[in-house]
C-alpha cells in the first residue's frame, strides 16, 4: 500500500485539533447520543411519541449542522501526547457509535474492559460476531502501535469459541508476538466474566510506507 | 455449542414482535438518531451549544425510557416472512448504529451496496478495518442463511488488500462455496467503486444444535 502512509499523515495534519475543553464538551454530547441510541433499541413508547421524539432529534441535528467540519477532529488525549482520532468507532469518546472501549497499554500489548449493550447484539442476548471482530481489530492494532509500530490491518483471523454475552463486563487483551521491519504479529481474545475466551484473534499489522 | 440454538430460539420467541406500522415508526426514529450521530462527528459549533444540545438529547432519552422493553424487538420484514432482529447492528432499520446495510439474496449467496460515512472511519478518509470485518461477517452469515443454514460464526478470516474509502458506494458480495451437515463455507469481499477488492473474507458458519 505505497503512499497510504503519507496520505493518512497528510489527512491527520489537515484536521483541526480540539483543545481539552472542546473535546470534553464533544465527548459529553456523544455520551448523551450514545444513551439515546441505547434507548431507541429498547423503547416501548407509542407510535406518536416515536414520531414526536424523531422530530425533536431532527431539529437538534440541524443545530449541530450550523457549523460543520470537512472531516472529524483530532485531539491529544489518552495520555500519550500523540494526535488521536477523536471519533474512532471503537475507542473515540466523540463518536456516539463507539462503546467507547478504553484501552490501557500493558508490558505485552494492550488490555480493555468493556460492557457491550443491546445496541451491539446479534443473536438474542449475544454480542454480534462482527462487533466482536471490530473491537478485537482495534485493540490488537493498538497493541502493535504501543510497540512503536502503528499500522493498518493486513490480515485478521478470528475463531469463535463460545457466545459473547451482552450486558456484562468483557475483558479484551492483546499481545505482540513478533515483529520485523514494518510487520507486527499480534494475538488477542475476548474473555467472558468467567475468564473463558469467547473469540480468539491473530492479526498482522503493517506500518504503511511514507 | 450445544444448547445455544435452543437458547436463541427461546429468546427470539419471548420478544414481542412489532407490527408493520410500529416498525416503520421505530425505523424513522432510528434514522433520525443516525443522522444526529453523523452530525456529532462533524459539528463545529461552540462549546455552549454542544452542551445545550446534549441537555436536549438527555430529555429525549428520558421520554423514550418512559416505557421500556426487557430486550430489543423482532418483526417480519425484508420479504422473507421470518421473524428478524429489528436492531441488528449491521442491517437493523431500528438500530441507529447500523448503516443499515440492505442485503439482497442472489443465486450464489448475498449482495449489498452501502456507503459508510465518517462515523465508521478508522484511519483518516478510510473505513475502520474492524467495521469492514463487522459488515462482512453479517453479509457472509446471511449468505449461509439464505441456503437454509442460518448459523453462528465459527471462524472468519480477513485479508486487507487496499484501503476502503469512506463516503462512496461500496459493494459487498458473498457466495456459499460448500456445505455439509451443519457447516457452511462462505467467501466474500468488499469492492471499492472501481470494482477492486479492498477486504476479502472467508468464513465458516455452524447451525447451532437445538
Amino acid at each position: 500500500m505505497t503512499g497510504v502512509g503519507s496520505a493518512i499523515e497528510r489527512a491527520r495534519r489537515d484536521r483541526r485539533a480540539l483543545d481539552e475543553e472542546h473535546l470534553a464538551a464533544l465527548a459529553g454530547l456523544a455520551a448523551r447520543v450514545r444513551e439515546l441510541a441505547a434507548a431507541v433499541v429498547l423503547t416501548d413508547v407509542e407510535i406518536d411519541e416515536l414520531a414526536a421524539v424523531g422530530a425533536q432529534v431532527e431539529a437538534l441535528t440541524a443545530r449541530l449542522g450550523a457549523a460543520r467540519r470537512e472531516a472529524p477532529p483530532v485531539a491529544r488525549y489518552g495520555g500519550r501526547g500523540r494526535l488521536r482520532h477523536v471519533t474512532n468507532p471503537v475507542t473515540g469518546p466523540g463518536n456516539p457509535f463507539a462503546p467507547p472501549v478504553e484501552v490501557e497499554f500493558t508490558e505485552a500489548g494492550a488490555r480493555a474492559v468493556v460492557t457491550l449493550g443491546h445496541v451491539y447484539e446479534g443473536p438474542p442476548t449475544f454480542v454480534h460476531g462482527g462487533v466482536a471482530a471490530m473491537v478485537l481489530d482495534q485493540v490488537l492494532g493498538m497493541a502493535a502501535g504501543s510497540k512503536g509500530r502503528p499500522g493498518v490491518t493486513a490480515s485478521l483471523e478470528l475463531k469463535y469459541r463460545r457466545p459473547t454475552p451482552v450486558g456484562v463486563p468483557l475483558t479484551i487483551e492483546a499481545e505482540v508476538t513478533g515483529s520485523s521491519g514494518r510487520r507486527s504479529h499480534v494475538e488477542g481474545r475476548i474473555l467472558n466474566p468467567e475468564g473463558l475466551p469467547t473469540v480468539e484473534a491473530t492479526a498482522l499489522f503493517i506500518t504503511p510506507q511514507r
